[in-house]
């Protein structure tokens, strides 16, 4: 089940993010610095939306979104992460579709996900490109050299 | 004389920024907003750096960068503005280079300077240009509908 976290979650949010595969320390230290904003501040003022899918008390995966400031109805999809031992499960489209719902009662038009363009996130492309994301702009050499930034796009 | 801005610069910072033209009223208090983080956090741990141009106690105009998270060496030039009344003395150019020999010295690569693609901002676009900026990517719509993001960038 889908549901908005609250603080219990926490810990196992940012397991999962230590244990996806795909995120560097400091994208994980990230993760866990949104997610006290999220604690502290609430979501309205933080601007950042956690929600989870349980089984249980079982976290099988996370997903964060929040409005862009000076935007009118743009969305940024800051995270998204699967526990690896709840993958084919299809956790991760439950996750980001839920995410356009809670975006289009928002009055959302756009949603933004940023990747990158290396090969270790060839799987992560394809997961959006499947669920209907298209890569609108990319800037070369973004993260560090050799390594593009890929920003993909959804039109609700 | 370009330097790093303080606390007596505050109120004509924002001034600028809200005689300048260009800037949204949402706009004008983001401003506002970031500037209250520089004093009471500091640029180092806040992520946003102001210079200005004074004349005597003057302020021409003002520019606000700093690092983007997760990236190794890319720059936000978050704002850049001139007093109406400060035009054609080359303010922007000396505030535009002024932060990109920062940014140099900071290691940076890339800077990038986000603006709008509508007709208002043309002056703006032709600044970019004329500095050495390229539009390296653009995303439909993104401010407004009608009104897209245009991401310009600089490699030092």
């Amino acid at each position: 089940m889908i549901s908005v976290a609250t603080e219990k979650d926490g810990s196992q949010i940012r397991d999962i993010a230590a244990r996806a595969g795909v995120f560097s320390q400091e994208e994980v230290d990230c993760v866990g610095e949104l997610w006290e904003e999220y604690l502290s501040l609430g979501s309205e003022r933080c601007g950042y939306n956690f929600i989870v899918e349980q089984e249980e008390d079982q976290v099988l995966g996370f997903a964060c979104y929040g409005p862009r400031d000076l935007t009118d109805g743009v969305f940024d999809l800051y995270w998204i992460a699967v526990d690896p031992d709840a993958r084919r499960k299809k956790v991760g489209y439950r996750l980001i579709t839920a995410c356009e719902d809670e975006v289009r009662k928002l009055d959302g038009r756009i949603i933004i996900a940023e990747t990158s363009g290396t090969a270790h996130y060839e799987p992560t492309r394809k997961f959006y490109f499947d669920v209907g994301y298209l890569i609108e702009a990319s800037i070369k050499d973004f993260y560090v050299v050799g390594d593009d930034l890929m920003i993909f796009t959804k039109r609700l």
